[in-house]
């Protein structure tokens, strides 16, 4: 199912979407209290059209890996490292499907990195990779928005890869997806910029999950993000950019100057 | 006031400690809801040695400065960097005072790093320096633990001070006291290891605070962490570490395998 979160204009809750997106007949049901554990419905139901959605989960952390894809390490002039990279972004840079990301004054180069996301159902700690898919609730769209110029001017990447808005994800979390073999795209004003499937990621889905859960715990609601492919490039105010993860949906959001 | 965390068996709360923790005749008095607005005492009052204190406060996030006293910087093999260095501790690292630090198998060296901790009073953004002192709840000490074999071979410095348990922060919040120029010291099993003071910080309180808020919007009870002065080193299980901050109080951790 898709669970997402919204709000009709009251109180912020979590929903399933019903229907077809494409066709129009989209509906959300509300559900309480929230999809880490046994839920119900609320009786709450909105056309899609009629809610605003919002981030699909309040992340206590985003952890994320660099270079995961070898064409990405290439174009950043080096190799896919033979372990992964983590690196984390603060909660205060998430935002949701729709909300614009906020380029900083400080910075001349912000890039869009489209990528797949997991979503940790549950708290876990040291999962081996067999069992990496029981500690996932499902899969969203992610954009780890990265000031290039700081990046590589600080060495470490928090601040490049931390500003308010720099991590948009969405529209909904996913749970029944394979992650193993899916397409990845992200558009700039519809032009298509980055094109791969997560068939190429270096370290997978499972990898990640047991090298992540061996260097921290990991909480319902917490957000992996899996790394991007080649195709980065700036982005300029008034311009908009979408993730799309097959079998997941796209995650859109204009660019505004601050 | 000194602000703590504390349970004396039931529900976790805030308390304020009266008293002189020298003498022995500290006590604890509970305060609700939390110290970030108007709080009201609860009734309840202890003596200090017999509740557990904990995490003084559950952060969001911890915000840390790499390199931020120039001793170290050059014990380190560098130079203090012109801007601030930043990077994220995960809220799954912090720990309280007396709580063990838990070396992870798959390192070889792990270091403490004393530190004083800046503990944010309330929601702020582009704080200019000259008024910094407004978001400030006020202060406690931190050890900015690191596996240091980690932090050299990734780069990132994520896995290497993300570790469960690698940010002990305590005892409590001291709300009164000027950092301008307070000792700060870390001893491991009472030998003095750290010994320098605030006024050496490369970038100090205002300049931090300025600079990490326009970086990322700063939560209450969010954590910055300001710098270790020179003097780092290997901890082995069964010792301990004490960090002192003048003024603020001791944070002492047994260390132990895991």
């Amino acid at each position: 199912v898709r669970i997402a979160r919204f709000t009709d204009g009251s109180e912020p809750g979590f929903g399933v979407v019903e229907g077809s997106v494409e066709e129009g007949t989209a509906e959300i049901a509300g559900i309480a209290p929230h999809p880490f554990g046994p839920f119900s419905f609320t009786g709450v139901r909105r056309p899609l059209g009629e809610v605003r959605l919002l981030a699909p989960v309040l992340p206590s952390k985003v952890l994320c890996v660099g270079k995961n894809y070898a064409d990405h390490a290439r174009e950043m002039g080096g190799e896919a490292p033979a372990r992964p990279v983590l690196f984390l972004k603060p909660s205060t840079s998430v935002a949701g499907p729709g909300d614009p990301i906020t380029l900083p004054p400080d910075s001349e180069r912000v890039d869009y990195e489209g990528e797949l996301a997991i979503v940790i159902g549950r708290l876990c700690r040291d999962v081996p990779p067999e069992r990496a898919f029981e500690v996932v609730l499902g899969y969203t769209c992610a954009n780890d928005v990265t000031a290039r110029d700081q990046q590589s001017a600080d060495g470490q990447w928090t601040r490049a890869k931390g500003h308010d808005t720099f991590c948009p994800i969405g529209p909904w979390i996913e749970t029944d997806l394979d992650p193993a073999d899916v397409a990845l795209r992200t558009t700039l004003d519809g032009e298509l910029r980055q094109n791969s499937r997560t068939k190429l990621l270096v370290h997978d889905v499972p990898a990640l999950i047991a090298y992540m859960s061996a260097a921290m715990t990991l909480l319902p609601g917490d957000v992996l993000l899996t790394g991007t492919p080649g195709g980065v490039g700036p982005m300029r105010a008034d311009q908009t950019v979408a993730v799309t993860v097959e079998g997941v949906g796209t995650l859109t959001n204009p660019v505004r100057a601050r």
